[in-house]
């Protein structure tokens, strides 16, 4: 059955059923949520933390090709790349809104596959999905906005925030993600673990609440997530705290199943790739080392802010000679 | 210049300093705002009063036609529809978040004027776009998140509120956008003053942010904003209340522009046209008679909350015959 033969009033109808029954799974997750979906907005009680909240549209055929990504893991990925914004915050999500544009031919279970992944991630962060629309679009369009806050008297953590002498770190290992996309595109074939391992980083990435919160007891000041890619990313760290950075190729955390299968697109991969949904940081050395021995994954540092070239990344490979991005990956200047 | 010789980022800059600088005018208005535009997420202090938040996604062609909407009134038109969700629920918008999605090939020009539109219609409220993002896409899509909350110890108007014995009853005119849409896309004359009426109510609507306010002071409990039309509105406050409604068409408050231009199509327009963003509510009669006496707008009874038929609205006559909405109009059953 598609949505033009169930109704739109009864599809939202659905999906608040869904929505509900995993809220019943853990009740005590959100006491002050006083009105979910059906109202003209949600509703819960406040409290004076700080509010986080954040907005990113997905459009079928620009930020996904569904030929490529099941209904659910569509998802657990839009939700997750919210997610994750809070996550580079050091915040805690608490509520998202989901708006979805969907042409009237879409099949009812697609949309309940697509609710299914976005409520299994947003669970495990106790997250409740509260409100949103549904209206008619050629195309399968997804926003989801997610509404955070801090724990109590808790700071933030911005692209502002980058020091001269800090140290710059990311958590896990890069690459993977592009990696996956491009075994997905260019129908690369590998072993059948490793193309799972990098589909799956690309199509199930985790939102890294649990390190952003770590980030900001052990007194980080600077994050951002990586969505456009560790060189872009840190290039806004380094614009929006008009500071530089110089990193070190030799010491970028490469995803091992990137190295052992991607050749001289490597490098590339891992530096310009994007949404590996990891957390890059800066911060004095102490406070890295102490964050390291705290999480569960992998830190790495990478390199230091600098004063040198501000709002601009500097990429040294391991003989201490600078690289360049050109259209055939990193190469020497 | 369009957005691909700009640049995303350039173009996230030039409307952060719009934003910024519509702020300056009143600075006072937001002193919780934390972090604006340019960061992972949005930051601002919260307090313990009831946080409100609704999402709406507009796309060109299904929503909108910009051979009909200048760029200016799409801008204020988009914010409108999120607004007046906040107003239905008797709260105080307070911060906006707006994903767009445009072709590259869109002007700067466009975009700016896009912004304008909605700067100036939230300015009005006291409420500050804080951030959102950009991205590309085949059409031009719009998506507005708006945060607000309650003032201290008020409580929020809900769909489920209507109790048996309630009047029913609407502020301003209806039937005015509906004409306004029907003058544009069958390209109809009426005289200029008219014509500019009508088209304005369609294309600037103006959501009832105070009256909401006032519907919370004098103790209404129910409410929705007319978006669907009378009638399905109407409709969803008996579904969620678990009420029937029975109105009369002789008390519609349609509008006069209306009335005098549309002839036979007049109930039609006014019954379920639909956004017209104004507030339809039901509340004990002497509730209603103290609102009428507050607020600057007209508020008309048109109906009853009965136990008969829950969840349908029944549309009666001036003579008592019961009205069906036939595809020629509402004719008798």
């Amino acid at each position: 059955m598609n949505i033009s033969e169930l109704g739109e009033f009864e599809l939202i109808d659905l999906l608040r059923v869904m929505v509900d029954n995993s809220m019943d799974i853990n009740p005590s997750s959100q006491p002050e949520l006083i009105l979910g979906i059906g109202d003209d907005a949600a509703a819960w009680q406040g409290d004076p933390s700080m509010q986080l909240a954040t907005s990113d549209t997905l459009v079928q055929d620009i930020h996904f090709i569904l030929e490529f990504i099941s209904w659910e893991e569509l998802g657990w990925k839009a939700m997750a790349v919210n997610l994750s914004d809070i996550a580079a915050m050091g915040g805690l999500p608490r509520y998202a809104l989901v708006s979805l544009s969907l042409p009237t031919s879409t099949e009812i279970d697609s949309v309940t596959d697509l609710y299914r992944g976005m409520i299994e991630l947003s669970g495990r962060f106790d997250t409740i999905i509260a409100g949103g629309n549904i209206s008619t679009a050629p195309q399968v369009i997804i926003n989801i906005t997610v509404l955070g806050n801090t724990e109590k008297e808790k700071h933030i953590l911005t692209r502002s925030g980058a020091r001269i002498g800090d140290k710059i770190a990311v958590t896990g290992h890069l690459g993977a993600s592009a990696a996956g996309l491009k075994i997905l595109k260019e129908k690369i074939r590998l072993n059948s673990e490793s193309e799972k391992i990098l589909k799956q980083a690309f199509l199930r990435p985790n939102p890294r609440i649990q390190e952003g919160q770590i980030l900001v007891e052990k007194g980080v000041r600077s994050a951002i997530d990586i969505s456009d890619g560790l060189i872009a990313d840190l290039g806004h760290i380094c614009k929006a705290s008009k500071v530089g950075a110089r990193i070190n190729t030799s010491r970028i955390p490469v995803h091992p199943e990137v190295t052992s299968n991607f050749g001289e697109d490597t490098l590339a991969l891992a530096l310009s790739g994007g949404e590996d949904y990891e957390l890059l940081f800066t911060a004095p050395i102490e406070i890295i080392n102490n964050v390291k021995h705290t999480v569960s994954c992998p830190v790495t540092i990478i390199g230091d802010i600098t004063d040198d070239f501000p709002g601009e990344v500097v990429v040294m490979d391991d003989k201490g000679y600078r690289l360049s991005l050109k259209s055939s990956g990193w190469k020497h200047f």
